[in-house]
């Protein structure tokens, strides 16, 4: 039955207890419907035939629209309004008061834009994704600049908003202090701080400031360590690696590895889809999709142990408060870290291989991987773990990837902060990728027209990347610090000593804290440090390429 | 953006045209939704994980939810209640006005129900099923009864409240009619005439006097049929369709079936489920189930023969009205009709077979089946076209499952009608059991129990079973008379002609007219017959048992 709205006199005579029940029915069911849209999503990906895409499109805009009714829905906001002036710390522990939090959060950015803005927003998606594709294709980025240009335009008046509307407080005091040094009046266009912003959006409660430290420190560090190992112009044998894996054989292998590490086919599914991903409708329904390519064994495994990564997140949450905003990831980066948690730390480690090169040696008797069969699992590793500076982010290793990422945050930073303009994109960023890995870029194609992130409005996206490998080489060191002979456990495919830390230390946290970094902090004793992902990186390729 | 309701005076200032493009908007959106409920059914019977059950029912309850509201909309029924005020006849084509049509019979359908009584009726079913499940399993008749009741006294009231809203003219008159010839009071009870109503929930327009004649013959003809052929005593050599069929071949074969019948995988999928099903999200999203099993070939194969009769009447929808009412299937009957036809008509017959069964020899070559390479495909059509009464509907071939659906429908109707008792059913099945197919029912797990319909609540459902079997008879012979030398085309897997026609005179039809009787006149130029039925089942079978 529909609830009728009520007024805030009969609001104010209710109890805090019944005020929160009702919000979490409302946000419960506006969860389904949103996880409705994760089926529709996934099915897109994964089962859709191709002549039902027209009408998948409207599905997905009639569910987004009754989503976007039900968290906006006035009713929601006289409750939320009541509830707030109540004494939150008596009447509600930790993780209820984090909901009524991040309920006011939610409802808050989705009211404070106008909906003409978000409807303009979407609509450009389209276009612009179709024009980067035929930009893409023929490597001309004046074909899909001036979409680039409208999505800045719209991004700007989209933060303007959430800036008046008090849901960007960091950005607005960014904002107001270059206002002032800059002697600006009222009206004057001024767009420092609306990077912060966007990065709010994908990293909850991340400062922009701390990510330039980060960064900067990363820069200083790595570009030095990839010119080393690339003077040292040696490689180690991996013709083991090399000629053609049946793909079938390279998908039982995949999922065994997945269901051993944890994934827990009972609340998911693995399946087969273009461009891998972890999706689905619920923690008890995580779809995960993976690839495989029959020359690029390497492909298939670490992005199976990734998606299963994301996957244990999901399934990991915490299902005392199932529905309710607690209980979902706190940040894209803190997502990241756990697709590589297991990816790095354990899929490409030494103690991994050591239990796993037999059941691949098994999975692939035939004579033509007759090389494998005698391949110790430190010559594996050194296979598996090669450093080669290329142009294309997807495909970059360990070391090169945050450079991709580097250059990415301070062109879309100095883009939507009017430092630089959208036609000066290319030559910058092809000077950046000379200065940081030594390549020439010689067509857009292969540069700044590789992403498809930017034709749909994502900036701000990107630094949650680099974020996730740093996140995941502090987590993993506090769990090695914690869990006595962890290694030992991996070399023994005991994979569930380490998920349980994981699911205890980190899934079940959920969004509890404000930000990765209290997460980290409060895990570590310390804020998220950059320091140690150089070192991890130095100490493991300095002993790879005998640097 | 959400339209805002306008006032009954800005509507009558508004052209018919824009009143229907308003209508049309809302009820496309409408079924994007429902199509959306298509897709969770589907994933939940095919895809999905255990452990999300309880998730997924509260995700289709939302979402029914959410078609209720949309359904039920007022600003839905003021632009009806406006444009029925126009000259309907000059501002639009048949199509349209069928829409205006089924558009406001909807909207009253969805409208004359207390919502208390809708979810009271759903609340119900979940328990009854599980009871139902129980009583099955122990035969215990008892466990199942009570909640019986309960569904007989919701669907009375929901009848009575259709009965007073308008929207079931055929049963008000019939139940006046009654009252008046037993002299009764308003406010005395009499529930006849609410069969039809409740009939009209699936066949749409079908009058049940009509339905009383048809099945009346229908018994009169078929017992001494079935008595004849059980007095013969004899059996076709069938030994070469028993053993073990590999599923995966057996789906293979299926599947090339189904294809060359006219099934497009471009929209449309072929899985397996425990119940074979046709359902999935919209026309160009046909989602089709079927089962196989390695010792019962013959279930695979006329399965999915089966189910791509249903997906073509799906995928052969007017596009032209895509999303509107007028586009979809007249009635569960005629639908049934459709799987029926291919089912029957093509798939048991012998031109089918003298195609077929090459294909389905070279699928089955191992040594285990040498016996299949030596039969004819006489020898074959006679192994296919079995008649063996039995207990269970499921099971019954074309001759005996006519009296499976009688016998329900004397119950059902008897029944909900005040003519007989819960407590009566278990004894008055056996005595029917045994009157139609000589058959002795010793447990009502393999009697009244056998079926889930009553336990949702469907009553009324059972007889479009056998009226699809009547009218796939009377379309088949018209398609004969139509296509010259359609025999012949079937000997070459031509069956692109047949499908071809039925597009054109079925599925493109839609639910143009009114009742599948007046489809069927409009084709063939008489009501349906049950004598054309009962002459092709006696034709076949006379010869088949050489009676």
């Amino acid at each position: 039955m529909t609830v009728l709205a009520k007024t805030s006199a009969e609001l104010s005579s209710e109890s805090a207890r019944s005020l929160y029940d009702q919000l979490a029915t409302r946000v419960k069911d506006l969860g389904y419907l949103q996880g409705v849209g994760g089926l529709l999503s996934w099915d897109q990906e994964v089962m859709m035939p191709p002549k039902a895409a027209d009408i998948r499109a409207e599905q997905l805009r009639v569910v987004a629209g009754l989503c976007h009714e039900a968290a906006t829905s006035p009713i929601l906001g006289s409750l939320l309004e009541e509830i707030q002036k109540r004494d939150l710390s008596k009447e509600f522990n930790p993780y209820e008061r984090a909901n009524i939090r991040l309920m006011n959060k939610s409802y808050r950015e989705e009211t404070v834009l106008p909906k003409e803005l978000v409807q303009e927003g979407a609509a450009l998606n389209s276009k612009a994704v179709n024009a980067w594709a035929e930009a893409r294709k023929e490597s001309n980025y004046a074909k899909f600049a001036p979409f680039l240009e409208q999505h800045i335009k719209i991004l700007r008046q989209k933060v303007g908003y959430k800036i008046q509307g008090g849901v960007c407080e960091e950005a607005r005091k960014i904002n107001e202090k270059a206002r002032a040094s800059l002697g600006l009046k009222e009206g004057d266009e001024c767009y420092k701080g609306y990077y912060q912003a966007l990065l709010n959006d994908y990293e909850s409660g991340f400062k922009d400031e701390q990510l330039q430290g980060l960064f900067a420190d990363l820069k200083q560090n790595l570009v030095p360590l990839i010119a080393k190992i690339k003077a040292k112009n040696f490689q180690h044998d991996d013709s083991f690696i090399q000629g053609n894996f049946d793909v079938k054989k390279q998908a039982e292998f995949s999922h065994r590895i997945a269901k051993e590490i944890g994934f827990d086919t009972d609340a998911g599914r693995l399946d087969v889809s273009t461009h891998p991903f972890t999706g689905g409708p619920d923690p008890l329904d995580v779809r995960m999709t993976t690839r495989y390519t029959v020359d690029y064994l390497q492909e298939g495994i670490t992005g199976t142990i990734h998606e299963t990564g994301h996957s244990l997140y999901e399934q990991g949450r915490n299902q005392e408060y199932a529905g309710l905003p607690v209980s979902q990831a706190l940040s894209l980066g803190v997502h990241e870290s756990q697709s590589l948690l297991w990816e790095r730390m354990v899929g490409l480690s030494k103690p991994f291989w050591t239990y796993a090169l037999a059941l691949l040696k098994e999975q692939f008797q035939d004579p033509s991987h007759e090389n494998l069969q005698s391949v110790t699992p430190e010559q594996f590793y050194n296979a598996f773990n090669q450093v080669k500076p290329g142009f294309i982010r997807i495909e970059a290793d360990e070391v090169t990837y945050p450079l991709h990422v580097i250059l990415r945050y301070e062109i879309e930073k100095a883009l939507i902060e009017g430092d630089i303009t959208v036609a000066e994109i290319p030559s910058i960023w092809n000077a950046k990728m000379k200065e940081y890995l030594g390549l020439d870029v010689t067509e857009d194609r292969l540069g700044c027209l590789q992403d498809t992130h930017w034709a749909v409005g994502l900036i701000g996206y990107f630094p949650t990347y680099t974020l996730g490998s740093i996140y995941a080489v502090q987590i993993f060191k506090a769990a090695k610090e914690a869990i006595p002979g962890l290694d030992e456990h991996l070399v023994k495919g005991e994979f569930h000593v380490l998920k349980k830390w994981l699911n205890e230390n980190i899934h079940k946290q959920g969004s509890l804290r404000e930000s990765g970094d209290d997460l980290i902090k409060d895990l570590t004793g310390r804020s998220l440090d950059s320091n140690l992902y150089v070192e991890y990186l130095t100490n493991k390729y300095t002993a790879i390429y005998d640097l």
